[in-house]
């Protein structure tokens, strides 16, 4: 098998503000793999804050070996993935997995979806994002654009003073009438939690994304105990890394945020929702800023998941693929074989 | 979909004796869904000891819920396995499980194992059990016999005194060459397994399945406890019954032994491999006294397994179906679409 990685440079179309920071371009990787028959494309989104870099990621797709792991028969796919190099990029692992999906699907003929026995209409919804923005009426006018087209909002907070997190919930409420989750990258002590969660409740806020900071284990423990029990389900994300991170959050958090970048992949991210439906989470599949390629791949598993933030190519303005679409605020998945995405030219 | 049950009674070639008892037959299910394009077959064994009954079998596949959860689009089969109801009868649900496999892999057109991206040749062997036998004579002819055509044999022990079982081993360990594995079937105190497990390990016996009773969770501690690090593998197998099962073995059992009749069918099987995985366990896949169609669903899931104990349909004269086979010791799986079975005639 032939392994070809190249640089994508994306762009973001509004800076994206987080608690960590603001950036306006990202340096994903793209790795297509070719046996001869057919190509597999994968993407690793090279996210800063994660540690990931271009030069990290190609490290990996570059090393003899990985090409070695890749085997030669497309259709053992499980092969293959038991032999890919651990390596320390888990979003260089998941193109390489995606890229690996893509040729098997292609070889079976069948898009991903259903090859895993899944109806593409039971996907969720999927949210769109807006960051914080200290203008009021800028920030109106984006929730109502992204409410005219998208079912869900989810809001960025945790920049701070949890009132000014609520009153940004409370602008929100008031300016459309579209369902809302908020996400508040691990911007709150547990205390700030236990005060704002009951009010984002009053607020019809649907869940809550990243309470407490990643590794605030006591945090997530005191909310679980001080919140009522009828919360909005509390869903760990920076919380939750690959497979081995889920059995210590059983008991802790209501759910789990997936996203193939953190826990390198379709395989790994399928044993992550085994694991949260036999612990009784709820499941969330999320994505970096990614171009089409990525942002499918996850779309394939959206028919077994509760929530879904598969927004990232919509944040940018030069996705070089077509792929899951959404209409109408409802995923489509797309029904060509494998990922079933295709270059934009 | 039209739902079509009907009794099959399999004869056993030799009475089977186990800690439970004497059996010389056994009135299995099979169960048929046709969708008009294809019909897809599944089996529900009738395991006297848990209390599965044809008629409680018969009236899950029966019921006028079970025909409606169905659906009507086979490439569905996530919908449909979430919708099945729920029942007292893991066999019967294992059946129809089985059964929406198979329909799915012929509408897709590929064996199961391929939909699972498995390498067949990646399945470990397969072992043969021979139970317990008073007689010294026959029990050497019957070991001698199964290890000319298997490459690992089972040894069914827990009938009394541990001191017997050492015994049978013994005699078996002089009799073949082959690798040897153990079941006690939880006719083991802590106190003997400590006693003969070290004993077992020096004769190279691989793994120990179940020596403890099945909810003697004190018993479980007390081996891990107390015997060396590196004995052989303890595998639960009574201890094991669903996917719920399976966290709280976690630490407290080296690995699992996955039966479909037991777990509700290949779903709950591959969901169960996912968890084993996550907490280290080793996988092990069993089976009940079934024909091949229930053997050889089991058997798609080999290459995902550490060890497999997939005789069933070799104890019984009169299998009404062909499908995986074990050649010179290996598991073979069939190629055809779905499970692969076909009728004998």
């Amino acid at each position: 098998m032939q392994i070809t990685v190249r640089p994508l440079a994306l762009t973001l179309e509004t800076p994206f503000k987080l608690s960590y920071g603001a950036t306006t371009v990202r340096e994903n990787v793209l790795v297509q793999i070719d046996d001869g028959t057919f190509t597999g494309v994968g993407e690793a989104a090279v996210v800063p804050y994660t540690g990931e870099t271009p030069a990290r990621v190609s490290a990996y797709l570059g090393d003899g070996a990985l090409a070695a792991a890749l085997g030669d028969n497309a259709l053992w796919l499980e092969d293959a993935l038991d032999r890919l190099p651990p390596g320390e990029s888990s979003a260089a692992r998941a193109a390489v997995d995606m890229a690996l999906h893509d040729l098997w699907g292609q070889h079976l003929g069948q898009p991903l979806h259903r090859l895993w026995g899944l109806n593409p209409a039971r996907s969720p919804r999927s949210s769109f994002t807006i960051a914080m923005d200290d203008d009021e009426a800028s920030y109106r006018d984006r929730l109502r654009a992204a409410a005219a087209q998208y079912g869900l909002i989810k809001l960025k907070l945790g920049g701070g003073d949890w009132r000014d997190d609520l009153e940004r919930v409370r602008i929100a409420r008031a300016a459309v009438s579209a369902p809302l989750c908020v996400d508040a990258n691990g911007g709150w002590s547990a205390e700030d939690g236990l005060a704002i969660i009951p009010r984002l409740a009053g607020l019809g806020v649907i869940f809550v994304e990243q309470p407490v900071a990643r590794d605030d284990v006591d945090g997530w423990r005191a909310l679980r105990d001080g919140l009522p029990g009828e919360r909005p389900p509390l869903i760990a994300d920076e919380s939750v890394q690959g497979v081995d991170s889920v059995p210590p959050l059983a008991g802790l958090v209501d759910g789990i945020n997936i996203k193939l970048a953190k826990c390198g992949g379709l395989r790994a991210a399928r044993r992550m929702i085994a694991l949260a439906r036999a612990y009784g989470m709820r499941v969330m599949l999320g994505c970096m800023v990614e171009s089409s390629v990525a942002v499918t791949a996850a779309a394939h598993l959206a028919p077994l998941a509760d929530f879904a933030d598969l927004d990232g190519n919509l944040l940018i303005t030069n996705d070089p693929y077509r792929g899951a679409q959404i209409v109408d605020g409802m995923l489509h998945l797309p029904s060509a074989p494998g990922l079933g995405v295709t270059p934009r030219d």
